[in-house]
């Protein structure tokens, strides 16, 4: 495949600066709150009523679980600026294990993509995905079927090129071996895990109907989405082409149906991958399946970029870059190709 | 026990106007944001690994259940406005099966509390209680002791006071069963229960070590708390009693130390109940809890003060008072009283 690349050049060097003062100023709010969408109701009946000991020691109670119980739901919080310059709202999707928070502050405290993207004008939607976070999840495997996954405190550290591969992490901060050069903040990292939620493998299907209904219902929009939400945010797309103005995919680790490439010839793509990758184990191929369903898009007559952040001189970047140390200057890329795609008012 | 009811007149005739005009302001913000605080981890040692089918019909899949886990975070988001005017910031902590979403956009779209006292210029943390929403939650019982409590659909309306009792539910809108003159938008009920969470009730220390963390980094405050949160509201402020300057009880569940209510003395505390109290099989006894405990703090030489809403005029409110219909008339009622005890500026 052919790597088109963003100029270095086309991202200023006032950029830092430009940060910094803006950090400055008021966030003016034309209004802000929150949502759910989508879901559905599962009935659970002939049940037998259980016994269980809900505090150690205490006296066991009756557990009665039939009954009509919600599931499949998503969060969603909004912010919507007063001086709006994107020309349609932007979705944040996160990725596996993950919520929202991602997004947010990132976890030593600097300015995440959210309020980046909300500072330059963009009216912001960040939710949860099924079963996960403020979405919420249910008995499973009676409501939500199959098990969910937990992840260890080491296990992104090891995954998501942070550290230098397999135990590379310690519970000493200062025992950690982070791969050379590594943005993602040293100090950010024991927060960082308390980001993490369980999910769910057996979930995709209610996941996208979820999506589905949060773009019916606030769509056209530019959707970015990270990882996991690869799958999610190019068939949701190929779903509803009318209704995506851009897509900007953030080390996706999966992606749409490659049979219907051409629904998505119209929507303008960013792909953007970080460092380390080309010395892993598993994103040489998970780059690879990505910019190959782009190549794909791009043979229907579709406009896909792929930015290699080391090829533009962004050096260091982990697969958690929105909240990597250089998180404003990989969101000002992204910034400045949504402007260049006429996205911004 | 002596009711001190604040008079009706005490809440100006404007509120409905004050609000309506206010909602077409933006918000300023000098700055938003999250953080998680708190937990602890756990190590599990020895297990077995298993087999696991994750998607129905794959392959199983070994896991392995060794590791480190974060468990006891809790997660905070906040907005603090350009134009301070509150004197401490202000704590939002929601109720049992619940997460701060029930302080934001009401089920049927309307202001919430966190945008109505946001707009009165106070510094809004609004968190997630532990193990629910993006706090996480963790392998019970292996890291969370115990088990989760699910609630079906038809719980809440049934033991919120929003419908007439039991078997007043039904999956049918048309068929449900009101409290009459309640004040819960029937528009917005299918929407409320998919704000509903797995909660634990092993968790309570876990929980009130997270609110501690908090408040050791966020206050001195004020502590808005609504229900199951009763007990972690008094019982923080009974732990850290310098660092709370009012304590606002939203029909609380629970109650503090009473050994201990003169720790509680020199803050000022607001109760505030609902309507449909006395024909309740349950709340006469809890309502009785909770302002037996105030008499305590108030014989300790406290200023306690007890609004039964409909005494002052204001009527059929259920137990989620915050997103009724008349849910600003009651958020101003708190804010005057706010007023009233010198914590605005």
């Amino acid at each position: 495949m052919k790597f088109r690349v963003l100029a270095a050049t086309a991202f200023g060097l006032s950029l830092a600066l430009g940060a910094t003062a803006q950090a400055q100023e008021p966030i003016s709010l034309r209004a802000m709150g929150s949502f759910h969408v989508g879901g559905k109701l599962v009935e659970l009946s002939g049940r037998p009523v259980t016994e269980v000991v809900f505090s150690p020691g205490g006296v066991p109670a009756k557990v009665d679980p039939n009954g009509t119980y919600q599931t499949g739901q998503m969060y969603v919080q909004y912010f919507l600026p007063q001086n709006e310059k994107g020309s349609v709202p932007l979705l944040l999707w996160h990725g596996g294990g993950m919520t929202g928070v991602n997004y947010e502050s990132t976890p030593d405290g600097r300015q995440g993509w959210l309020e980046f993207f909300l500072r330059k004008g963009w009216s912001v939607y960040n939710s949860d995905a099924v079963e996960r976070g403020r979405s919420s999840w249910a008995m499973y495997p009676d409501v939500i079927p199959g098990q969910p996954v937990f992840l260890t405190t080491a296990n992104p550290f090891e995954r998501f090129r942070i550290g230098d591969g397999v135990n590379s992490y310690n519970a000493d901060p200062a025992k950690r071996k982070y791969l050379p050069g590594n943005q993602f903040p040293p100090d950010g990292y024991d927060n960082f895990v308390k980001q993490i939620v369980p999910r769910w493998t057996s979930t995709d299907d209610m996941i996208i109907d979820a999506y589905l209904a949060e773009v019916d219902k606030v769509c056209p929009c530019v959707i970015m989405f990270h990882s996991q939400a690869g799958q999610f945010g190019f068939k949701v797309a190929q779903a509803r082409p009318d209704k995506v103005k851009a897509l900007v995919a953030i080390e996706p680790a999966g992606i749409g149906d490659p049979t219907k490439a051409a629904a998505l010839k119209d929507i303008p793509v960013l792909m953007v991958f970080g460092d380390f990758i080309d010395q892993d184990s598993r994103w040489p191929t998970i780059r690879k399946n990505a910019t190959d369903f782009g190549d794909k898009i791009t043979a229907a007559g579709g406009s896909v970029e792929v930015v290699n952040l080391p090829a533009v001189g962004i050096k260091g970047n982990s697969h958690m870059m929105m909240m990597d140390k250089n998180n404003l200057e990989v969101s000002q890329l992204i910034q400045t190709w949504l402007e260049k795609k006429k996205l911004t008012k």
